[in-house]
């Protein structure tokens, strides 16, 4: 049998024997350990692993199985939480956007390149307007308008859309309508999206004619997984760059496109390759 | 007569001409532009010129009489402000600090390098736990303790000093004590602080263990004039770094201190350069 | 008449009064100066200056006929040389690449945006494959493969292409062909390349490579002018980002893309708003 | 009795059951990891591991008896070295330093607020000037020309004060002297320099005057173990900041000088938290 690789992700109270404990259990069962990455909380005693490992003589549904059954006995930990991902199993990526194509262009580059560690299976927009720049990558584009007062409409569409395209990943590229609280709750599954300021300053619209009205002198963007609270959910990735007296509104945010675009690359990177937890309103975020 | 240098700054409302009527004032006078910068406000048309010139027939002070005989004929503009600065007359800086030696160290140094562009003539502190740092530097150092409900006292003391000092710049290199409105009209000269944060995100006390629970991913400094509202005085320059989950309070306190530090020290040598100029409640900075 | 703007550059030695003459001329002809840049070389005494000006009452190719008689007269300087750049003559850019899209998209996204400041009016490439990502921007893309031996004949063919596309600029956007000194000679006008290195850390082929080997922990890019000698023209913009033991030579390849991409683009525009000067083999660029 | 914590570096080559084994071993003697990073070399298959544990039952120098007796059982690999560092037995640095003092202050600084994570013990330079900073930090300062000829006798002097001050590590902090092989060889310990430059750029002396000449956009610096090959060592830690054609060859050696501080500071850091790795010419440098 061919060696195959997964990433178990494991969370749960510190205490001693952890490490050894799993790395017997990963070792009894054919298991090498290629890389580890851990994290303790020192507010709360929350201990992180990330093992990204081989797995020679069981399939990784096999190996899932044997997780289920052992861990619980080795980490006897009531706050134990566990994830195991098959390299095999790629995500599905589903770009929200609405006219402004940088971010978009950019991941469909990314994946067209090999260098973004899931899949793009579909576009959806609120505007027509993307749709020439999505074609060359042969992957789906769909418009679904969202009208004044249906939003609810619109929001029940796209949430069909990503169970057709079994999606696993929502990004949002500037998508400017907010989601509801009601269409997190009914799709369940992580939210990436791009906040064109150094959160928490410029919660909101017009981040950069805010940015324009302090006089600042760096603008930036956020990436974070979205949650009820507007611009509030757990950061992922930041960046900043500067800016000077001589740049107007239009000049702030055509500077910020590119910090934009590399902030949330990198978070989408992060999230596909397992290597973001979260932990109440923070990530740890693996190197 | 050897030349002198001198850097004059004007503002007005921009107008085809100024540029053409202040040259041909300068060259008739006998004056060389050695470096010259610009900037008009989009938004209102203000019109910023900073010049810096040699004067090979007059005296910088003969040349203040010239300018201000001449400058309002030839800009005839009701908004019109200028300043004149004699190179030879070099700023004196006073330094206010509390408990944290870094900025106010860092000022030190490169003073005694040589390269701030002006003087550090007296160091004001509420503890006198610095006084051996500012030692070898033989500059003077006051401690003026501020015991609770007495700040007026103290306030009137540090002014006393001030004046006493000749100083024209006070810099609030990680001082911990709000300034009164009082304090800013009696002394109506120009304070540059810097705040440890990349404001407007977390304004006020402990903005490191603000960022801390936000869990942003880049801590920040920023150096900026104080005004009567705390932390929201036009900002001369900022900076970021790079912060992750392993760090705590502490370290996102360690990583910042090396962006405060030459964050304020980028502020104060563009300040003494006399390459800030503000408008409204944002700067000019000349590169 | 409706104003029309314009870019002048000047380069002269400095001596007093350049700049009254100038500015008494360009009043003297209705212009009102917008935008002023200007630049003294401290080694050899030359000036530059970079005027963006309006003009209200003549057309651009008037204050042309009229600058080319008057400003040897005001700045009566054995080294003077002056261009004039009409605002509405924008510059055609022709991308020559290989196989490696990101800077090609960009520039195209950047293009599309409005953003550019020139008109990207062609691709040519050595090899067929990008052809689709081009399409969607209705720009012509024209395969020129580079047989071996036959090099000659592939930039003879490239020249004509450029010619008939009334080319201004060439930008080599990851171009894996070293163009010969007859092309260069024969083309005679600006070529911007992107170097995938820090120069002059790493000249010639594989640069990411060389770094990986000698366990850099920074990858950068660098954008100049081409020149005869192999990576050694002058430099119009660098950047760097962070890398680590982690990372692969593939690694370093997709960091450093995000940095070739935003440090050629700078260049790119900066060159396309007349922002670039070159003096011997270094670069003046206004910002 | 209290808990004592200490950090083991291990290498080896790489195979099964590692991670379990050691982890065992640990566990078994009362041992909990607290912080574990690892590295495998994808070229040659040589795997680091750096674990920061603390010990409830046994000290750190029982500990080490059992890790010499138990390791080799446990890792059975040919390729097998280890180290154990207490966290109690601190480092003892000696800054070496010649007239410029910005990285000298930084770390005596640094160690003043218990940043450094190990104790300056000594200064040691070849000209007397910068002894009255270093008195306010009650560290010695040692004083030895090196004339020339006579290298040898100063290095002779140079390594019995190492020697006298216990020294474990050497900080070359703009120490202006090329130390020979011999002296080396003779100390046998680290010695991490600070050059100025982003090498492999500008390898040797006056690299601003030469980074000028090239007309590059960035300045930079490079923190590297010293090795017998001038500028040529395993490189820990590097930054760069942006110049421009403004600045002169001193506007690059100030700008520098603020990347040298940091640069040179998270070396130092890293190598006293033993963070750092060499393998071969390259360093493993754990975040």
């Amino acid at each position: 049998m061919e060696a195959q690789t997964g990433t178990l992700l494991i969370s749960c109270l510190d205490r001693p024997g952890i490490i050894a404990g799993v790395s017997n259990l990963l070792y009894d069962n054919g298991c090498n350990i290629i890389d580890s990455d851990q994290h303790t909380d020192r507010d709360d005693g929350h201990f992180f692993w990330r093992i990204y490992f081989a797995s020679r003589s069981r399939a990784m549904e096999q190996m899932r199985s044997v997780l289920a059954a052992e861990l619980p006995k080795a980490l006897s930990s009531l706050s134990l939480r566990w994830q195991l991902f098959d390299s095999t199993q790629r995500e599905r990526i589903v770009i929200m956007v609405s006219k402004l194509p940088h971010c978009m262009s950019d991941l469909l580059n990314r994946h067209h390149l090999g260098e973004l560690g899931g899949d793009v299976v579909g576009v959806v927009s609120n505007h027509p307007d993307l749709e020439p720049l999505v074609r060359p990558f042969q992957v789906p584009f769909v418009t679904i308008p969202v009208e004044k007062g249906r939003k609810h409409e619109a929001e029940a569409q796209s949430l069909k859309k990503l169970e057709e395209l079994r999606c696993t990943l929502v990004v949002l590229a500037r998508y400017m309508q907010v989601l509801s609280g009601d269409f997190l709750r009914a799709w369940g599954k992580p939210i990436v999206n791009i906040h064109h300021s150094f959160l928490p300053a410029f919660v909101g619209a017009q981040p950069y004619k805010q940015a324009y009205e302090r006089g600042v002198k760096l603008v930036g963007a956020t990436a974070h997984y979205v949650t009820e609270e507007l611009d509030a959910g757990p950061i992922i990735t930041q960046g900043t760059t500067a800016v000077s007296h001589r740049d107007t509104v239009k000049d702030l945010a055509r500077k910020g496109k590119d910090v934009e675009v590399i902030v949330l690359a990198q978070a989408v990177r992060a999230h596909l390759l397992k290597r973001v937890l979260t932990h109440g309103n923070k990530t740890i975020v693996f190197p």
